[in-house]
């Protein structure tokens, strides 16, 4: 999926709360969007969100020495996702369907997200998903393709929305593989932030060797790859991942929260939606 | 006020929004918002946010002959507006205290704006504001400088919205001077608009001189100035004006949704409050 000019002013706002959060003077916050803004303008029209955002976040990363300048934001949002663990379990439990409960709470943890909005409230969050109505929601294709694999490729999207990824994960009947960043981008999962939320408990951990904000295909590593050719069943989540996988002829469950106007063009549903959507299925 | 970081990328989502609803191509749209891009940069660090708002909706509205391209935007906001009138003035009627309803539904007006917000829903922003606290509400303060002036200076914003100005204005018991935009701009209230809203059945309406949306008072004509030096009251609508008026010295009401992060920032109330603030009383 190609940059949208939406996606423009969302990425200078982004530069800012992100010189915000590490503490950037103004000055240097102008620099750096002066930057994204000619990295966005000189972008070729192919360029997809992924893609700039990686630029963008590069950017603004070398900027400081520490290396993972969002490592204390995630931590936190793990810390938040965890305790709220156990009741969500509860719930799952005591659910007509547990795999279905499952579902939409993953797709709850997808309003964690530095990247489009600075604030959350997931308990809200997790109200509002279980009383909405999905418009988009391929369950039925989704339990057959469950049943059908014999290993699911699980990608990844935030830090803290991994525990509700990983109380679906241990609903699925099947081996999962989780894909995360394959370095610091947003506040994207990596492979440490994986471990404090007790993934690799459930799923075995790997980077997908993209450094993107999104799978991006071609950016991925041989082994991530063998993989996404031969698994059974693909789960995508997020924004990110769908902007760099929408375009790809592989089935592909997308489980997103619709966080933008652009997207909500895009998927066809409004702004705020939770889906889960196989296209190619 | 100064142009905060957060309004450039604000600005650049306007020029798009903006572009979709006059119908510009891509590529002019492109073009638009690097010159708005670059106006901006180029700005000295003392401009106000009306300031860059002028300057960056005359660049778009120079590439369309139409003379005030959000004219049916406008005139379909103050149909609405109108449409709820007779409800509203029940409302008002039946209420406890007229003019305190009055002034509540005066600052849910504040939610037609095209600049900050593409949609919006007045009913529910009616109910909402009926249901809300409100963080600063200096009403006594209000009846107070009601009682006590012999004209009031009213500063409007949006087309639209002076339905429910008009609402206040009937339940106050002194003469008001309506004063509108001196030219189109954003979708705020021109001199045609407040006619629309029926403003000159309960006001004398006034042009403040000023093209920039806000009363930038070196930019009001000397007319619109006598008036606001010796209205015994003041009232301001909206961020645009506070933004031009909140470093004055004079007293002002300032009636407002506050509808960015920015903006909660400077208040110090949260996003989305209703207020009514008194400065220097």
């Amino acid at each position: 999926m190609q940059l949208a000019l939406d996606c423009i002013p969302c990425f200078i706002n982004q530069v800012i709360r992100l010189s915000e959060r590490i503490g950037f003077d103004e000055d240097t916050t102008r620099n750096l969007m002066n930057t994204a803004w000619d990295v966005m303008k000189n972008s070729p029209p192919e360029i997809t969100p992924p893609e700039v955002a990686l630029q963008v976040y590069q950017t603004v990363f070398s900027y400081t020495d520490i290396e993972d300048p969002l490592i204390d934001l995630k931590s936190e949002c793990t810390d938040m996702a965890l305790a709220l663990y156990p009741g969500l379990k509860e719930l799952v439990r005591h659910a007509d369907d547990p795999l279905r409960m499952a579902l939409q709470l993953a797709v709850a943890g997808n309003v964690i997200d530095f990247g489009q909005a600075s604030t959350f409230d997931i308990q809200a969050e997790i109200d509002k998903v279980l009383a909405a109505e999905f418009p988009i929601f391929d369950y039925d294709s989704f339990v057959r393709a469950q049943d059908k694999t014999d290993m699911v490729l699980y990608i990844a999207d935030n830090a803290g929305e991994s525990v509700f990824d990983r109380i679906l994960i241990e609903e699925m009947k099947k081996p999962v593989v989780y894909a995360v960043r394959s370095e610091p981008v947003q506040n994207d999962v990596v492979y440490e932030d994986a471990l404090q939320a007790g993934i690799d408990k459930v799923a075995t951990v790997l980077s997908s060797g993209a450094p993107t904000p999104g799978a991006v295909v071609k950016l991925c590593s041989p082994e991530f790859l063998d993989l996404y050719d031969s698994a059974g069943m693909v789960i995508s989540k997020g924004q990110g991942n769908y902007e760099a996988l929408s375009d790809e002829t592989r089935p592909i469950f997308f489980l997103l929260k619709v966080k933008c106007r652009h997207f909500s063009h895009v998927v066809g549903v409004p702004e705020g939606s939770y889906v889960v959507q196989l296209r190619n299925g």
